[in-house]
């Protein structure tokens, strides 16, 4: 039996939680510090045996961990954090911006082969898992055609938008897909569809007593970007209900590829993947922990550089021995 | 642009058949010859300015081909053929007797390894795309449970063994996967579910004018290992209506991983694939030559030995590369 994987959290959100209770589930690994921007004496975790670090002394700990997985935000502290820290140690992150994609991963890319580490980059459910499935779908129906669905779940981006609008106090937004799609995409007839034919958006509002109501449903509706090309609904609720029914952060989605085989294409093939999610950042942060087994691993075969979840061979994510898995589960 | 993937099929049946055609759909390869036990010159192919040889004179056109393709059976064909041939040639095979997986991939690998080449084994869909999402449920929902579904499909072996009964002409089999089943475990119950709780059995049965139906019927529900612990309806139809009505060969299935996170294991979270196949072995030709391509260029880096799709780098079965895949699919 080797040594566990020695893990260390970087950021304490709600994603950072997710893998502090993901690393409780996979015993051929330990978490061995948090890493904080903020005063580390003012954090508290899951884990009080656990140190916690200011993110400045991390450098001080590299003899120490095996792994960082990176659990900040994709807008402004992972485009910083992943380079600076891929020189340094085998990271795993969430980076979920996709037009910015290439450049992080070549940035990551640089600093990794400098250093010497692996970084796997863009880990999670989409991208990730839906990454996966797409190319999955594309490499074995090659006459065929991708959809992606998300939903029903919690956007947080556009819950920010419309808590931003006046006289609104609290918000939450759901991204919905819309059955019809979903089954004219399964019957195979690959409908060429509208974003507003994909998904609808729910939107729970809390107003201020004296807010103008039909005003803020006027704004969110016709709000550019966010909303104006779907058709949202907005719902009144108070507070109350909206800290009772809306507190989770549920997601999921639905990845097909509809494509055809046969001497004229005459035959019909359909594959499927889908999430229905309880907890959004808890899952994402199970990826992120499987993914970081399989980064140690590259990195001990002496592998360098960026890679992302379509470079790595299955079973470097498993903590099962290539023998026991083609006996169990092949 | 690099030269084509020059691949060789062996075995010309169905799936050798779903091969041939699966290869005009990918570019970056090429169908060079086709291998038969039988008399070369009474094989009707689909691409008559392919050569087409005789098995026994296989050894004289390494030069010729990257990869084999064979598409034998998993009961005689394949045991001898895949280590025989491993020895010379990268090699895929769909080896799908589960319990035999073992001992095949250790005498390919041995025979790999002497020879210097790839042998990707057991690729299809189960095993191969089911036994790789089974893998991504595990590692990523390490709390949770499998279910694994088959069909709306024909299954060959049972619609062999309903053909073996006294008094039936023809006859086609369907593996059902039952509908209540399916959402039980949808719901995150993690039901535990008897083999005849998880399907149903249709059979489609031509008798002779004179049978004994109920005599038939009787037989069929009631033969052991095949029947006895099923539901299983018989539906007595004519030889025109089985030959206009079950022509084809459709098939599919889910797997599903119903797994909990959290603090107390509290939240649910599901995973879900599925297949609905027009075609079972178009579909796995399909997979087939996708990973013969991941086989070659494993092969060209140095590697050797038996992997499975456990093993393959997921970016290793496209054609695009990584940059590509990054920016269209991640």
């Amino acid at each position: 039996m080797n040594a566990p994987i020695r893990v260390a959290i970087v950021g304490y959100g709600n994603l950072g939680r997710g893998v502090e209770l993901a690393l409780r589930q996979n015993s051929d690994m330990t978490l061995a510090a948090f890493f904080t921007r903020r005063e580390p004496s003012s954090l508290k975790t899951l884990s009080p045996a656990i140190p916690v670090y200011s993110i400045h002394d991390i450098l001080q700990h590299k003899e120490e961990l095996d792994v960082l997985i990176l659990c900040g935000g994709s807008a402004t502290d992972l485009p910083k954090q992943s380079p600076h820290l891929a020189e340094h140690f085998t990271i795993v992150d969430s980076f979920d911006n996709h037009s910015r994609i290439p450049s992080h991963f070549d940035a990551c890319d640089a600093a990794a082969r400098q250093g010497g580490h692996i970084a796997l980059l863009s880990v999670g459910w989409d991208p990730g898992l839906f990454s996966l499935l797409r190319l999955l779908g594309n490499c074995v129906l090659p006459c065929g055609q991708d959809y992606t669905f998300w939903g029903k779940g919690v956007s947080q981006g556009h819950s920010d938008a419309i808590r931003r609008v006046e006289g609104v106090l609290d918000g939450k937004q759901y991204t919905v897909p819309v059955p019809e799609a979903l089954e004219r995409v399964r019957s195979g007839e690959n409908p060429v569809l509208t974003t507003r034919e994909k998904h609808t958006r729910e939107c729970y509002v809390v107003a201020a007593p004296d807010a103008d109501k039909a005003k803020i449903e006027r704004e969110i509706q016709t709000m550019p970007a966010y909303f104006a090309d779907y058709d949202t609904t907005v719902h009144f609720i108070t507070k109350e209900e909206l800290d009772r029914d809306h507190r989770g952060i549920p997601h999921g989605g639905f990845v097909l590829r509809s494509g055809t085989t046969g001497e004229q294409q005459e035959t019909k093939q359909m594959m499927e993947f889908s999430l229905k999610l309880g907890s959004n950042p808890e899952f994402t942060a199970s990826v992120l922990v499987s993914c970081a087994r399989a980064a140690v691993r590259l990195s001990r075969e002496g592998q360098t550089g960026a890679k992302t979840i379509l470079d790595i061979p299955p079973a470097y994510l498993s903590p099962q021995s290539g023998e026991e898995l083609r006996r169990t589960l092949l």
